[in-house]
């Protein structure tokens, strides 16, 4: 299929999981107060949706229905908005934009801010209990991302990072807190649907697995090389913040090069895992290979 | 049963619930960091327990396993100590001491005090995760410990008695605040063990609900009047905080003899609501009471 197709299919898939989460904020919460304003201005602010696509790339490979994809869409894409929320506050990276608008600490203030994350934390576990599954399963979607955003996930990693400022870290170190901070929801995006897959194969899953593995990488890669490298006007958020923030960067560590050369190395390494799925993993590979070309 | 019987069973549970979580901590993190450090330090610094402690004498009440409502207790009080930890940031609270110690972020920072709630209100819905019973009944507690503490509980009250400040609140509009802010986590502590009662009656768990909402309304008239009338050291906590954060109190609304009389009828509302119930409801009966006559 040509890259036309693919982007036609982001492009709708963005607008599936941007009425599913519009639905659900609007059915739950009719009545509208800062806290619901604050926490619906950051999630439905627009964004890549990276990790609702791979949710349903990875739904469309395993021949899973894509209405339960919706839910798991949404559970990941408001854990990831709460961490972008509670991220930009003053207290951590004090970040007053955010895809070009004001951050929620600015457009509101500090504390609807706070509350505004905690309540999307709570609203993705919520979600993914509606899932029409077994309940067996629910409840093991429910671990895995309880896990991925805790002490041994994202919540860990942003807490390694911090402590790593104005440290410079070698790059083993820069790989483990970049899985646990970003990798690790991006993996629970895929591994979610993987649960969800009655009758794959270990071999199946194993392979997912890998491929989140690579994927995160290579996206976190290429959030550093895009920080030295991008239009400030393209990705709606100051270039350079990791440098003036003191923060260890692949391209600081490695150089520009080499990074962008890692980057599509694991972008490979992903696609190549992409053979024993069952289904149609070209979007998979799209999406995989699409990370490493990006321009915001 | 004398009150001595209580005491002790409530310093017995109040060990049960520290030693469970010690447990969880010690097992899940073994390796201690900043973060893992911060949350313990909040989790473990005491504190009465009266959510755990509602937890099992529900559990005793309906003679379910006291095994299952670990994981329930211990969830709620992890849900409770990440909105002490957010609740005391500067910008919401701002206060420096809790239970006579210093707060989360004076004794660490904001940053990892954020990190430090946020993953704690994943670690509770991991743990419930793990409860050993029904899926589907898992999947229930899961869906009412969220809608406890997000835009429709717990968050939610923050959010309005933030906005409250500085405002004279009517006695209606206080109510809603606090069956949302502290009320709605209360009644989960009851109202979840009605969930793993799998032969319970509807009439008990329309008790229960009750039983909840009146412990919690008198929990809290109780904590604005300790607030004037307590003793600073007793209490842990600066007296008078509400006064001087210009907040609403049930004894500024109603004066501090209605109040008192107001705490007294509603703990007798909920002690009037346990006949119905089929196993032993004495120890329910003794936290209503023993809450009123509370000093700290």
């Amino acid at each position: 299929m040509s890259d036309g197709v693919f982007q036609d299919k982001t492009s709708q898939y963005q607008k599936r999981i941007n009425a599913f989460m519009a639905d659900v904020l609007d059915k739950n919460y009719p009545q509208s107060n800062k806290l619901v304003n604050a926490l619906s201005y950051s999630l439905m602010s627009g964004g890549k949706r990276i990790r609702p696509l791979l949710s349903y790339a990875t739904a469309e490979a395993l021949e899973i229905d894509l209405a339960q994809a919706d839910y798991v869409a949404a559970s990941i894409e408001m854990i990831h908005a709460y961490s972008l929320i509670h991220d930009d506050l003053p207290a951590m990276d004090n970040d007053d934009l955010r895809r070009g608008k004001p951050t929620c600490h600015v457009q509101f203030d500090d504390a609807t801010a706070i509350l505004a994350g905690d309540a999307l934390q709570a609203m993705a576990f919520e979600v993914l209990s509606y899932i029409d599954a077994d309940p067996k399963i629910i409840v093991q979607l429910i671990r895995l991302l309880s896990l991925s955003c805790g002490v041994l996930g994202m919540a860990g990693g942003q807490s390694l990072d911090l402590e790593s400022e104005n440290k410079q870290l070698d790059k083993s170190s820069m790989d483990i807190i970049h899985q646990l901070k970003t990798g690790a929801l991006i993996s629970a995006s895929v591994e979610m649907m993987g649960l969800l897959c009655t009758n794959c194969t270990d071999e199946s899953k194993l392979a997912l697995r890998q491929y989140a593995y690579d994927f995160g990488m290579a996206f976190q890669i290429i959030d550093d090389v895009l920080d030295v490298i991008g239009d400030e006007e393209t990705i709606g958020k100051p270039v350079g913040s990791d440098e003036s923030n003191n923060k260890s960067t692949y391209p600081s560590i490695m150089g520009l090069d080499d990074s962008k050369k890692a980057a599509l190395s694991h972008s490979q390494n992903a696609v190549a895992q992409l053979q024993v799925l069952p289904g149609d993993s070209s979007y998979l590979q799209y999406l995989a290979e699409y990370l490493v070309s990006r321009k915001s």
